[in-house]
């Protein structure tokens, strides 16, 4: 009897063993997916993509059991269910008429090339389960470091594989990037000295205390992304200590406002942990005046961030890198690799002017991360990590400086094609223009729009706000058709006197996208929005005001 | 000439939408490499790598150059490359002689799989880039907490989906879920009162202040995971406020040096922000007695973190489970998919035991996890992030409790089995016991262990720095040999009289090692210790200790 038991434990740890081993026979679905998808990935997404037709709530049904199964699963039967319910249901992110994220399309060479990376599984925390990545990595590191700041060829010789220092990180995308580069500057504002042995040992309230402190704020525009509002909370500030510096008319940070904020801040005995410069808004698109900004945070003594998540890589087009100037000064820089570099979701990178500051976060341990060692994590948030630089690496050597070029020209002098388009209609406005390749605009109907300056100031309020419910009913109505995909958003619309509206947002960065899309995209917005007014009773609520005058 | 040029760029456009949408013909070498993989992945690394006969610094010199290069380089010539310097100097961690670290095999449907994944480009941080993958992955930490704390099914049915609340998050790994674990337990023991607003929104000095106290700690055995210490670091408190509490023989928190601690800090009026018990501990496998300290975090009402990234899943076994009792009354558990539930690099998980809990570290925005919707991005301290959770869901399946508790099983045994192989040898010595599938041992020759007993006890500290440096040099040349791998550490060791001694550290979660496997790494490092006694001169090094007596 337990000969026999012991046998049946053989035989299936032996199953286990074939599963880890070799492709399994029951595994030729899902291989045929695989191949379909190497093959023709456009194409099979718009065979097997019925997005749009099922409500969130109807999809939630296929996820309900959360109880995992007792016995296994075919490998087949689970590609099956993955066919009907995943894929069938997911988002066609790299449709040329996806326009509304940051999601694009990915270079097709990607697909080997991550297939690749996840069968070596390194892992790159440390260099004895990732030897060759680990050098890759800073040398990815470095090649973005360099594309920043262009050192002279013995800095990047002496530090882009040192023991013991790093001018940069690599991590999963642009909010632990930004948060990274937030540590950094707090750590170093906090510096040791004498006894206390700085806020990374002796923690915040301490650090506050030796340098007369009484609080720490981080300075952004009113356009910063949402991720600084989290490393303003984790890092122990206080989310409402992000102070938001208001616009001009181009969405840029205003620098009489930035300067009496300085003023009022060192009277007032508070900390400024670090100035964001925003390279390349997330709703907008727009840079900041960064030259201007490292001249301020230069005079002031402060860590000098540039948010680049979006717009650095503009850096590679000759015509339009002279919008960055002055990125090179600041003290770190984030650049996003899965927007504009084209690599698959997520790959963030953190670059520090100086090869010394990350030393102010690093971590070292027994078996792992030891000092001295190349080991990258002792410099990184995280700890194990993927060999995603691989991805990077190859994309940087494949695309080369001239191929990117092409790339952000192209998105760039799209979005102005597009906002052409946008003033030369009759039924669209344009809310803000592109400085990038991001816009904003929204649907106003034409006899509106002809009667919008006989409007009172505040019927004009009421009218926008009418404006906006219908901006975010034809964006959904859009969405859930599954056809194109614009997103949308609500701000304070300088050209709308700072109203605060819902507008829809463009993200023009996939090479597939043409001028014939983008039509299509505002001819369906023209139908769907006669359908969403008749539901609002869009004309009648309107006219209401007309009266009222 | 305008018109030509004007060509030439239409034509290079053209040329990159290709390289966007279809299989380019100059990428057939890295498509013959990707299917090298997935036939016989385990096959082609034996054939390919050659790490080990070149050094770290030798490596370096083909990842110098940190220029992006100007112009494109053909996809073939980058494979070429790839295969030449990055896959023949990885390290092979599927290997079954690889048992030094974490980072295991992974089952072979793995490869499809996440190829599919990665063609998807799904971002998980919003419903509208993630479709299906927002309730997949709501379902997969759904399970995970039925997993751990097996609430009823209603409790599954009302907040698995739910649009304002989240009782667990997905992120990049254990370092990330540890940390969002943490700051969680901050923001909630630092909760709104009155006029203030909170930690998370007025900071960590406004906190400490309204609540009086010092400043806050948090507790965990001397065993705790490094990743600790960047959180305590990160969210304000600084790293020597992670209070290391002393092991019992065990490796185990002793519980009564705990109480004791407990006690000091509340009349020095120091805030605990959690309690942290290990299940797993990275360096010797050993679990905290959970359930016991979970008696003590509720007497005190302290938040109980339980870090389970690697021993969680041994909830899967019938016959081990019981070594975690306990787990279930934790407050948050971290869970890394990517250690033994077989997925690739990295996907790390935390669950509350309440489903508000989250609430506390909840962000917004206008153009993207906007209140009310599902997005996934109002819980996770991360934005944008892959698909990684449909790998988990696959595996969960198809694997079932039963294929994961063969694993565990099978881990824990041979365990079991090695420490008896070295129990029994002359000339290894077991220095701290598997309890789960962790054990670390040392080498120490046969007429040295013969006459251990008569040196007398400073002798015997010296020896056993002479023995760690043996270890280390054992282990460095076993690694660089290439043809298996185990790691070291390096901590006190109960059974040394708590001196800190270098030890090899093994991890047995892959299911092709076998009990010859694990003879052959022993031989091999008797061969090696040989070499390494004579360069250190060790026989003669020792015999002065003996000379002296």
């Amino acid at each position: 009897m337990f000969q026999k038991s012991q046998k049946k434990a053989e035989a299936t740890l032996e199953n286990m063993r074939r599963v880890f081993s070799i492709p399994q026979s029951d595994s030729a679905t899902l291989m045929k997916i695989e191949r379909q998808i190497s093959h023709n990935l456009l194409g099979f997404m718009r065979q097997h993509t019925i997005a749009g037709e099922m409500e969130p709530a109807q999809i939630e049904q296929d996820f309900m059991n959360v109880s995992v199964p007792e016995d296994p699963m075919f490998v087949n039967d689970q590609a099956q269910f993955l066919m009907e319910k995943v894929v069938s249901q997911s988002v066609h992110t790299a449709s040329p008429s996806f326009i509304g994220h940051m999601t694009s399309s990915m270079p097709h060479f990607m697909l080997p090339l991550a297939k690749i990376m996840i069968a070596l599984n390194q892992n790159v925390v440390k260099i004895e389960t990732s030897k060759a990545f680990t050098p890759l990595e800073s040398q990815v590191v470095g090649m973005l470091h360099n594309f920043i700041y262009h050192r002279d060829p013995a800095f990047y010789e002496r530090w882009t594989h040192h023991r013991a220092h790093a001018f940069g990180i690599f991590c999963s995308g642009g909010t632990i990037a930004n948060l990274t580069g937030l540590w950094v500057a707090r750590n170093l504002l906090l510096a040791p000295k004498g006894d206390y042995h700085g806020v990374r040992e002796d923690g915040l309230a301490a650090g506050l205390a030796e340098y007369g402190f009484k609080k720490l704020v981080i300075l952004v525009s009113a356009r910063g992304h949402y991720s600084l509002k989290k490393s303003a909370d984790i890092l122990g500030l206080g989310r409402s200590n992000l102070i938001a510096i208001p616009t001009d008319d181009q969405n840029k940070i205003d620098l009489t406002a930035l300067r009496e904020k300085i003023a009022e801040l060192k009277q007032l005995k508070i900390g400024i942990l670090a100035l964001v410069g925003i390279a390349g808004t997330t709703e907008t698109g727009n840079v900041d005046p960064l030259n201007e900004m490292a001249d301020i945070a230069a005079l002031h003594k402060i860590h000098f961030h540039v948010d680049g998540a979006w717009g650095a890589p503009t850096l590679f087009s000759q015509r339009y890198r002279h919008i960055l100037r002055g990125i090179e000064r600041a003290d770190s820089v984030v650049i996003d690799a899965h927007k504009q570099l084209y690599v698959p979701v997520g790959a963030g990178i953190c670059v520090f002017k100086n090869e010394t500051s990350l030393d102010a976060v690093e971590t070292s341990a027994q078996y792992i991360v030891r000092r001295g060692s190349r080991d990258l994590g002792k410099h990184t948030l995280e700890g194990s990590r993927a060999g995603m630089a691989m991805l990077v690496h190859s994309a940087l050597r494949i695309f080369g400086r001239k191929g990117y070029e092409i790339l952000i020209d192209r998105g760039i002098e799209l979005a102005a094609e597009f906002s052409g388009m946008i003033l030369d209609s009759q039924d669209f406005e344009l809310t803000t223009a592109p400085e990038l390749n991001i816009l904003t605009y929204r649907f106003v109907p034409v006899n509106l729009r002809k009667k919008w300056d006989t409007l009172p100031q505040d019927a004009k309020f009421a009218v926008n706000s009418l404006l906006s419910e219908l901006t975010v009913n034809i964006q959904k109505t859009q969405r859930d058709n599954g056809q194109s995909f614009v997103s949308r958003t609500t701000f304070e619309i300088p050209s709308q006197g700072r109203q605060s509206l819902t507008v829809f947002r463009v993200v023009l960065a996939n090479p597939l996208t043409t001028r014939q899309v983008l039509d299509d995209v505002l001819a369906e917005q023209r139908v769907i929005a006669e359908s969403e007014m008749r539901k609002m009773n869009f004309s009648q609520e309107v006219d209401k005001f007309f009266l009222q005058t």
